[in-house]
């Protein structure tokens, strides 16, 4: 893990560009340091640049509530190497929508299931390198999207102790099956309006989770209209479960 | 309004009994006390003697965020007098329970909507005496089942300035075309797991209703699996929109 630069924000939050491996990504941490904060990783659909200002402003909300947070960036997104196979599925999903017909089974794995694969050992390999530096402990939550990243992660990574779905994105059969067997606990966001989501695919897949302790939050709106107060509903959330 | 009797609870509360025409209440205010508490309206499915030690329990939540807290008795529950059509029309829901059939619309309405009819114009009244006390202002807020009730009174009673409604009981037809028209902030609360409850009329009806505002939380469990943090969401709801 390399830092490639670091600046200081104006509300005691220190923001370092990193990269491990070619991927980059972002940590924000309090500054000065509180020994040790637990990791918050931020979910998002990829593309680190374009996401930026929604980031850091959720990074900034984690900060205040005594977290340190982190991304990185997903395969395929921003500067990293597309997969022609994906983008082919991408656009096949994108047609169907246009289209107004349900998008098939086939297409959502073709799109979804490379994605989780080749992202969910870079977010553990993220954690390995961050948990080894100073000021920055365990337990880690997950919180955002692609929330089939966000369940397979839950599912097989022992250091994340909460996770928080964001529900924005089709979910394959596959991590329907994986779902059941999560047992962290567990916030969902769903945008009740949001026009690229299918609202019960999203309830389907809060009904399949596994875990014993798991909350729904549904809010008029679309994709991007989270109101403001789920953002302390979410540290609220995590602070009963990582500190 | 005539006071019956009173109490100091062990925090702070003070308790008092009340009849109004004969319907009996209770109200709680902080001791000593603060002027003007808005005033939050807890909801409930009847019988409030059998009821009380969850209603305390609300009550007192509510008053050590600063608001007074009232209920009275439903028509024809506790020792008030039985309607015998609402009692047959109870009968015919639990016999279709049994049986494990889909309850008709018509037995719903015939259950339902007298007990709308007959409650909302006794919680008006209530709101009329209890906001002309010294120490109670408003605005008001509902919340709670029956969630029929609480529909129609947010919709008719414009002293009521946001709602938490527990999803909880059968859902007339008629009380999801005022669901339409209602417009005060809601957050709605949701078992998931609710033996008694259909989970599908409850999404229908947190779809249907017309707030600008409005937000579901809905977590694992039976009916009175409620989570304990559920309280303090629903005290920063009432904050939000009537401090």
């Amino acid at each position: 893990m390399d830092f490639t630069s670091q600046q200081r924000l104006d509300d005691g939050v220190l923001e370092r560009r990193f990269t491990l491996d070619d991927i980059p990504g972002v940590l924000w941490t309090p500054e000065p340091a509180r020994t040790p904060s637990p990791l918050i990783l931020l979910g998002h659909p990829g593309g680190l640049d374009r996401m930026y200002p929604r980031l850091v402003g959720r990074a900034r909300h984690c900060v205040a509530a005594g977290f340190a947070a982190t991304t990185i960036e997903l395969p395929g997104a921003g500067d990293r190497p597309r997969s022609e196979a994906v983008e082919q599925a991408r656009a096949d999903l994108q047609r169907a929508l246009r289209a107004g017909e349900p998008v098939p089974g086939e297409v959502v794995d073709r799109l979804v299931l490379p994605l989780v694969e080749a992202a969910v050992p870079e977010w553990r390999a993220a954690l390995d390198a961050l948990l080894a530096l100073p000021g920055i402990g365990g337990p880690v939550g997950f919180s955002g999207g692609i929330v089939s990243i966000a369940v397979r992660l839950a599912l097989v990574e022992p250091r994340i102790a909460a996770a928080l779905l964001f529900a924005g994105s089709v979910v394959p059969t596959a991590i329907l099956a994986d779902a059941r067997r999560v047992t962290v606990p567990l916030l969902m966001l769903l945008q009740w309006d949001d026009e690229g989501n299918d609202r019960q695919m999203a309830l389907d897949l809060f009904d399949a989770l596994g875990s014993p302790e798991k909350t729904l939050h549904a809010n008029t709106g679309g994709h991007t209209g989270v109101p403001g107060f789920e953002g302390d509903d979410a540290n609220r959330f995590f602070v009963r479960h990582l500190v």
